[in-house]
């Protein structure tokens, strides 16, 4: 690859970067349905004909933002080697990146009355779950895949339900629900298939 | 009170429930952000002015119709005398109203930026969670309040959790997430104080 080829994609990759961040922060503002392709651009500080240069459509925008947010949720899910920093998470809430967080809100409401919107949707949470499953198999090698997909999918929805529920004020104690969530974790994933 | 003034009290919520169906009709339809009060009163066959005569603003519509789900979900959750309904509520996803589940949705998206539908939200949330510990006393007399506030806020969680992931489609059994959410539930209730 010739030096001034190598230039350009990097030049390419960090203009495709700046959009990002300029259409994360529009769409947080705004809301997806409402944010338009002008305002994206004057918030990029762009026209819109360079930011069509870069992706077709604001649903390009969009899938781009949750591929990235996907990317980091299984990077940070692959780095932890044990459930006790889950149960941790969910106890205390300390949740994902709560930016992220919003984002996703927002897909799920447009996912409601966007199909491409849900495909999307669907296509990230399925990446999400078949890289949690490989690795809940590697750590439980006994467990029938049957058995996987269930503990996984509780684990998805304590997690999805603590996201959501960070929206509101915590009013259980977080010692005595970690608590309950190790005896939860040992029933999914410690006692034998039943 | 007069006749006329049942009637004209009654005519009253007649026209108020209309705006309500035709709010949510847009909301759904464009989000809470994007929907304007020009677009609502059209969608009611009224005019803006009539409109501002039942609801000083959009907020209001939006606390009016928060209200109406929460009175609901209240309702149906003190008419279920057990748990075992919301095992199976869960493991096979047949949630509540799934267009009262898309306007929650569209809130929580709305929170994260509109300081004053993140107190809607809560305030929503605090009339459930109390009826929810009202109820979980009544039947499990023996347990602290801090128990109680525990072991119901994981079932929040895992209620809103799967609303969430009904987004996407289901991935384990549902049968054997039963038998999993049955053991969660004995754990929470039916076990001593740890």
């Amino acid at each position: 690859m010739s030096i001034q080829r190598t230039a350009r994609d990097a030049r390419h990759r960090l203009r495709q970067d700046e959009i990002i961040v300029a259409a994360r922060r529009c769409f947080r503002q705004h809301g997806f349905h409402a944010a338009s392709m002008a305002q994206l651009a004057s918030e990029a500080q762009l026209s819109v004909g360079q930011i069509y240069r870069y992706f077709t459509n604001k649903d390009a925008i969009i899938e781009e933002i949750v591929k990235r947010i996907v990317d980091s949720r299984v990077h940070e899910m692959l780095a932890t080697s044990s459930n006790v920093h889950l149960c941790e998470l969910l106890a205390w809430r300390q949740m994902q990146n709560s930016d992220d967080e919003a984002l996703m809100m927002e897909v799920a409401a447009e996912a409601t009355r966007n199909p491409r919107i849900a495909k999307m949707m669907a296509d990230a949470d399925e990446r999400m779950f078949r890289h949690a499953c490989e690795k809940a198999s590697r750590m439980h090698p006994g467990f029938s895949a049957e058995r996987i997909h269930a503990s996984v999918e509780i684990i998805a929805v304590l997690v999805d339900g603590t996201s959501y529920r960070r929206l509101t004020p915590q009013k259980a104690s977080p010692e005595r629900l970690y608590t309950l969530y190790q005896h939860i974790n040992d029933l999914l994933f410690k006692t034998e298939e039943s």
